[in-house]
């Protein structure tokens, strides 16, 4: 563990993290359609994908970012949905058979073996649609201007889209059985999950209120350097991690021969590359006072979580 | 053909369609990222889902609305884009093995047989996002307000999601080889076709500026018969279409088992149902001038085309 680690980080955030949990849960909660709400059984699988569990690392960034900023009301909570909504329609599309076949994520089946594949491609395509949706609405007292809910949709689309995310996933599906090198890989890495969690930070930023240049500048790199150290973490767990503690296979990426950081650059060395990324995520934010505790925490969470 | 069907509102959408059509591929076109955009496999494969022909009744629709309310200027591309981009991405889908499973659409093969399953799943998901993003971004001298790009947002979002086309999709799916009766074969096309060609028109009204509510009423009471009496003439077409003109395999609906009106209404109730609700769409326009006559003469067109 790098000296910048001051262990009163972690103690902040574990002090935070239930109360933001909770508050991502209800934010998810009231974000998607009653179980009910016609038709039923894609509104209950849509429930099924989304509310199962999950780190809920995203929402957590959207409120931590607002904590960094001095707010914490409830402008937060649209785009801590629609970021985690998009999140989950990808690991549906992922696990579909097409794509990744699984059959178990977060310890539970799976949304097209709980349900059926085409339900399960119909689920992820209407998550999508329901946090641009969200974003955009604003209601209440409190709604953010309409600037900064279309700035909102246009940061989460572009960080979602084919420069972004699902960029990733095909880079991904284009890297299968190919050797890569640290570069490419870090390409894939920046567009597939780098994307979303910079993307979080950005949510935040805009529904807080204006912030100045120095202060964005700072936590764009912040959330650059934690959403890498967040995925080599991920990769060095795929090798050590047991499958309790992850809800699927242990060493499941390596067996389809998907390119990993500990295939590229070791175990060790992998290990400390994220531990260096974490220490620069916390540097960046230096500018900012103690309201960024739980920014700084979940750095240090990313590259020490067992799952 | 009904009275109310007045030759000369032909003449007019046949003289305005290829200009219309032509201005929505341009819109496609420059909406969509370049080919040689990172990752270039998926980019090359969402221009082949999106530019390979189409009839553009979504866009062509947020454009006559535009010229209904005297406003034909470039506000209207984003939202004409963004329909399209949203209609292509559920084709793509709806396509796929898991679903339809079809091999040809407009006459050429599906995305997942050109390329291959799971960069059409991606595809999809890019094309969404991507629609949102265009809507939301407003560049340019002529951009949208904030607040009218967020409520284009909106509006599409909500027509493309769980309770509008994508509900219809799961509707449909629950659907295959049950029997119907007329008033549940109307919610599965409300939601399925008619979600998203409504929002056309909405969108279409949105990007032209303010209008009266009993304008508002008026353009919705028309979007809502073109879309029932088009999925209707679909269905009639599904049966009496030859094959070259469809693009896809005649009475491929009925082989699947799926309901049809046909199946349930008979080929001429089917036929004068049709046509009843373009009537009625028109008549709706009773109180906008000669600059709806292309609205006017789609209401008519949605009814006589042969694939």
């Amino acid at each position: 563990m790098s000296a910048r680690f001051d262990p009163t980080i972690l103690d902040a955030l574990e002090a935070a993290l239930p109360t933001l949990r909770e508050r991502a849960e209800r934010a998810l909660e009231s974000g998607l359609p009653g179980a009910d709400a016609h038709p039923s059984r894609l509104h209950e699988a849509m429930r099924y994908a989304v509310l199962g569990g999950g780190k809920r690392m995203r929402p957590i960034l959207v409120y931590a970012t607002g904590q960094a900023l001095d707010y914490t009301g409830s402008r937060l909570d649209a785009p801590a949905c629609a970021v985690e909504l998009i999140h989950a329609y990808s690991l549906v599309h992922d696990d579909l058979p097409a794509m990744d076949d699984d059959d178990l994520r977060r310890g539970r089946p799976t949304c097209h073996r709980a349900y059926d594949e085409p339900t399960a491609i119909l689920v992820g395509d209407a998550l999508q649609s329901r946090a641009f949706e969200l974003l955009a609405e604003g209601e209440g007292d409190d709604a953010p201007a309409p600037a900064a809910r279309a700035g909102m949709v246009q940061t989460l689309a572009r960080a979602a889209g084919s420069r972004g995310m699902v960029g990733g996933q095909a880079i991904d599906l284009a890297s299968v059985g190919r050797r890569l090198d640290a570069a490419e890989l870090e390409d894939m890495h920046i567009h597939k999950t780098g994307a979303l969690i910079r993307a979080s930070v950005q949510l935040g930023a805009l529904a807080s209120g204006p912030a100045c240049a120095a202060t964005r500048d700072a936590l764009d790199r912040y959330a650059k350097c934690v959403g890498l150290a967040f995925q080599i973490h991920d990769d060095v767990l795929d090798v050590e991690g047991d499958a309790e503690d992850l809800g699927k296979e242990q060493g499941a990426d390596a067996a389809r021969d998907k390119p990993t950081y500990p295939s590229i650059l070791g175990l060790r060395q992998s290990r400390e590359l994220a531990e260096r990324l974490a220490g620069d995520a916390i540097d960046a934010l230096d500018g900012l006072g103690s309201g960024a505790d739980v920014l700084r925490g979940l750095a240090a969470y990313c590259i020490q979580r067992r799952g």
